[in-house]
């Protein structure tokens, strides 16, 4: 289960798609103890570098990632995670994926809807 | 076009999916100047933290990506890039993706078959 931390300074960037619509929902950073939580749990757990601590996906919001399948790339420093996602978005400005930004003639244009509203789930505060 | 590097020393991950199959194929990191010639070629070009330097995937086994849409997430840290392959695989270890290993009872398995001989592309050498 061994992954190549040196990188990136302890961490491992891990790509979150849905293990149905192959749509990649987020992107996150875990460090050896948030993979082995992820892995012993069932449910994504990220290292948040802004807190620095460990973050369970969903802690506040209840929309957890559920763990279908991980694997990881020939060099071993990044992970593929397939998940179930719980609830009707993963970001927390209310969109199912937080790539919801599509580049157009050089200019960043948001391509989709809000699916909730963050207020209402996080009232205003953190991921 | 703004991206925010800070987080990464100048760099951000780029997340290269197959446009049709939605398969994750691998992930790279971009500097500005990777991230604006990408945009700018049409070719997916990243930043080797290896041999610090731009790298355009495909140079030497011409199996490029060629870009069909380009989104990022929320914190604008991170982008995810629609490609087609040209190639059989965009491994330098012979595979379709670089995430051929799957974790199954805390181990790591090669999940697929090789789909080409990378001695033949690579003659041994790098990426």
């Amino acid at each position: 289960m061994t992954l190549d931390y040196t990188k990136l300074d302890g961490l491992v960037p891990a790509v979150i798609q849905d293990h149905e619509s192959g749509r990649v929902l987020m992107v996150g950073f875990m460090n050896d103890e948030a993979f082995r939580k992820t892995v012993e749990t069932g449910f994504a757990t990220f290292y948040s570098r802004s807190r620095n601590k460990l973050w369970l996906k969903g802690e506040s919001s209840g929309h957890r990632l559920v763990v279908k399948e991980i694997s990881t790339d020939c060099d071993q420093d990044t992970v593929l995670v397939k998940v179930e996602a719980i609830g009707p978005g993963v970001c927390h400005e209310g969109y199912q994926s937080c790539f919801f930004r599509v580049l157009r003639n050089g200019e960043w244009n948001v391509s989709e809807s809000q699916v909730y509203d963050p207020k209402e789930v996080y009232g205003g505060g953190s991921k």
